[in-house]
């Protein structure tokens, strides 16, 4: 007698962070639902898991505007400012819970994550004490944990040991975008040494009006390593990020390659790219999430090494 | 006792057509042979040659601005446009001989082939009877045959078969650019499909002032098949070609790739690309070259499969 | 006892051409009537008369798939693509009647202008006989002409001599759109040319996906002396226009300058320009039949000077 | 008996700064001497003066590598790297002098101005003590003071008082480039709005190579206002400057442009311009000189009127 495959359950997320990256997951997941469409989905299914197989079981906010509202409402909410993705959104029936900022709440923040596999910490880069708390609520509660901040969590050797201690899967540093400037920057830089051709120079200017624009501008070291792990290359020049508020959710990017081809010969490539950075982080969050509840499923610990190349700053890249 | 490595003999070749492509060629060869340099060059090394072990043995031209002209003063004739890429040129020895234009003189340019090992027809796109008639006279002369243009040799199965029982390599048809606006459009499609974009539309507009686009633009049939050939998609529309006199050698492509990302969530390429296009041929043409004579010299007939990724419709697409 | 003001009527037009022009005119009346905004208009107010003040009373079609239907009906049947500009379009009340493609049925067009004050002539260009028959069909039934084609009928001596004396206004030929690449194109070569720079060179590529580019692309020859007329340098190249179908009614021109400036040194100007080209029309004809219908109220007739700036080709330029 | 005109003698100026800005102007000087050529070049003559007839005899430096040399070597050294302009350039015969930096050394160099009739401060922006006490130093030694930084001097009524006392001319603050990114910007915002257009959105990012970039990029609060007068639009967002090393004295801005037109339909503007920066202010330098020598010359003092549409900043604008 044929056994019936055992029924996969949704994966139970955590967001640490209700900033526009997790509007976008949010929304994204109910316009999958809603709609059944593949249209912009990477995976469609990821260790059996469409992209609709996501719930949302705790979210963790600073913001007053945020916390203590309902995530559907929580994730419109100002200064967000992704554009609304679907026509309606029903009540999540999940509460914004106050987050923390520093390891004294940590035992708090385990205690609520209510069964959670996997936490997603989402918040803006450039506070990495925050971080650390996050990463240690996960190891307390039996959570993986999903880093896709600039700051150092997976690259911490002593973080990453305890990951793989505990039995726990661990994703991080810094989320690649779906489609983002590093992505099309370091695919361009390829091509042109696949075909031989010789680079002279290059730049990249990235615009963009969200809050996590406005945090980098103000912190941008961090980012900026991570930038060049990502892009690969120590030719690239990489303009100031610009804060333009009127963009809201979109990002924008100019590249510029200089390059020599047969004899020497000038060969020029410009840039520009347009996208949603938002849209484009979820679209990858989506993966991380079903690859870490994949891992904790299957008893696998540690760095999650199928995510790295969805990673701007791996374990191994300079912090 | 060691034996010596046998001393490898510098390819003879002879080139139909005198025009920017082989121009490009020529200078380049000395341009790598004066400075010693390796910039912009795709693969230093092929078969064992280098791109300075080339030597052009004969030459064939149809108009009488070239035909008895030492061949260094031929390459700089006008419609040629290609800047000069050395500084000075002197006498290559090789005087242009009358080319052939139909099937009645293939005996005559075999016999004065001067003992080349491959013939690089290096012509016009649009010219099929001559394209055939240049294959054949490499068949009775017992060279390999490139054919860089767009006209089906390679593509037609009884060619094909005749180069396979002569045990004389084929490679063909129409050359792919070292770094043309087929090979970043197809590398831009790929980047977005593996990322799980969804393609809503593209374009590409391609500007040039050299005699193979007024060539093109007569004739943009042919081309235009092998474009769709070379970047992989129907979804992708070609503009009309644009014969700029001003840009001389220079190419100007302008792409654009929108798409939908996560959530339906819109995605904008823009690239302009400025190459020299007659030095893209020659950089993909050096290598045809040495792969050619590197099959022949193995006793290697038939298509040439090694050369498969430098053309844009190798046997088997459509023509 | 002070005079009231009289009461200003509504132009009543009738339109020659139910194509995407007359569609993005016609639904931008309705725009302007529902919303009483002012966002994009060029004058609120001329002659009097608001943006809101026209009424089509008549409309003439070839195509089946218009004749016979109510004109709001009419202006979204393909292949017109505009999109909807209002959300709602009830019954305009005016049935597409059959059009003239000769002068055979002058006197049938005329007989049914129904008291129109101004024919505004908006078929494709390219047929200069239909163009002339609707302009005597304007003088046989007292209206105004207004020809936004690239055909000779303002530039024609004769016809024009006609208009003057009948008293009648004529305008024409070739609407420059509110803001096309014309209009940038020559903006940008004055102002280089007001700082001083030396003009090297120039091209200008334009793509659509109208009737009026696929039109367009098969006449070349009419618009492109037209497009010459206007950006008034003939060391502009113009790129052969592309007919793109996905592109629907957004035209996307691409331009380049080159120049010099102190001491020789270069400069580069790339421009991407994005607009809905049918209501870059409307946002002219607008105009021209606000000043047409004063002209003939004032009583002038013939050419309408205070239109020349609106147009490409006006009376002595080349044909 | 006619009176034959007076020979114009050459303008005698003094330079404040021997950066990159003094390198294009000195070296254009040279050029167009050389050359008779009139290319790129906005008014050839101006109060009867052409672009040769300026002689240098004096110039002031702070740095090491450029006080005690002959200013024709000290123009290039690093960190100048505006190019050779032309192929040799022979001792100047002027001997760079060491600068100010207060207003303790007013009095010596005052003394050493050597009959400037005009002096022209060339320094980096930022450092008001400095481009005052040279204002003061002009005023001392009866010479007529050009401000090109974006310091307010003009715009300080006290001192635009002394110089209208003293009758001798001021221009200032803030060179606008012969065709730099505000001029370009300013005129296509006009445009917009001459056809009707309305304004949605617009960004400008400006990236560059030389030392004036990097001062910027650490003093970015003083060009930001100056840049804002410039556009003369609020709407316009600045993206921060990028300091670009491999650019050298070439500048690059990236332009965008979002509106609306007829019926509220989209309308996009991308342009990228690309010049060298140095350039395009010794083209404007080079009739700010004249101009003011010829007021001095007539006798005309205080601020320079016909010099205001060459100034981002002049008197009446925001500090």
């Amino acid at each position: 007698m044929a056994t019936l495959p055992a029924v996969i359950k949704n994966v139970r997320v955590a967001v640490a962070g209700v900033g526009n990256n997790t509007s976008a997951l949010v929304q994204g997941i109910a316009y999958y639902r809603a709609t059944g469409s593949e249209i912009g989905v990477h995976r469609p299914v990821v260790e059996g898991l469409g992209v609709g197989d996501i719930d949302v079981v705790a979210a963790f906010a600073l913001s007053d505007d945020k916390v203590g509202k309902d995530l559907h409402q929580a994730i419109l909410a100002p200064p967000n400012n992704v554009p609304r993705l679907v026509p309606a959104l029903p009540p999540a029936g999940v509460t914004v819970q106050r987050g923390l900022v520093d390891a004294s709440e940590i035992a708090r923040v385990a205690s609520v994550l209510d069964g959670a596999e996997v936490l997603l910490y989402s918040a803006p880069s450039g506070r990495p004490d925050t971080a650390r708390a996050y990463a240690l609520a996960a190891l307390e509660a039996g959570a993986a944990f999903i880093n896709t901040t600039s700051d150092g969590i997976a690259r911490d050797p002593a973080m990453l040991a305890r990951f793989e201690e505990a039995g726990l899967p661990l994703a991080g540093d810094d989320l690649a975008s779906q489609f983002g400037t590093s992505v099309l920057h370091r695919a361009l830089l390829r091509l042109l040494e696949e075909r031989g051709l010789t680079l002279v120079s290059s730049y990249q200017v990235n615009l963009g009006g969200t809050e996590d624009f406005r945090n980098l501008v103000e912190n941008p070291n961090t980012k900026k390593q991570s930038k060049l792990n990502a892009v690969g290359s120590d030719r690239v020049q990489m303009a100031p990020l610009g804060y333009l508020p009127h963009l809201n959710s979109t990002k924008i990017a100019h590249l510029n390659i200089e390059a020599q081809g047969w004899a020497g010969t000038p060969v020029s490539l410009e840039v520009r790219l347009r996208v949603d950075d938002p849209a484009g982080a979820a679209g990858v969050n989506i993966d991380l999430i079903r690859l870490a509840a994949g891992a904790l499923r299957a008893g696998r610990g540690g760095f999650l090494a199928e995510a790295a190349a969805l990673l701007k700053s791996p374990p191994g890249t300079a912090i």
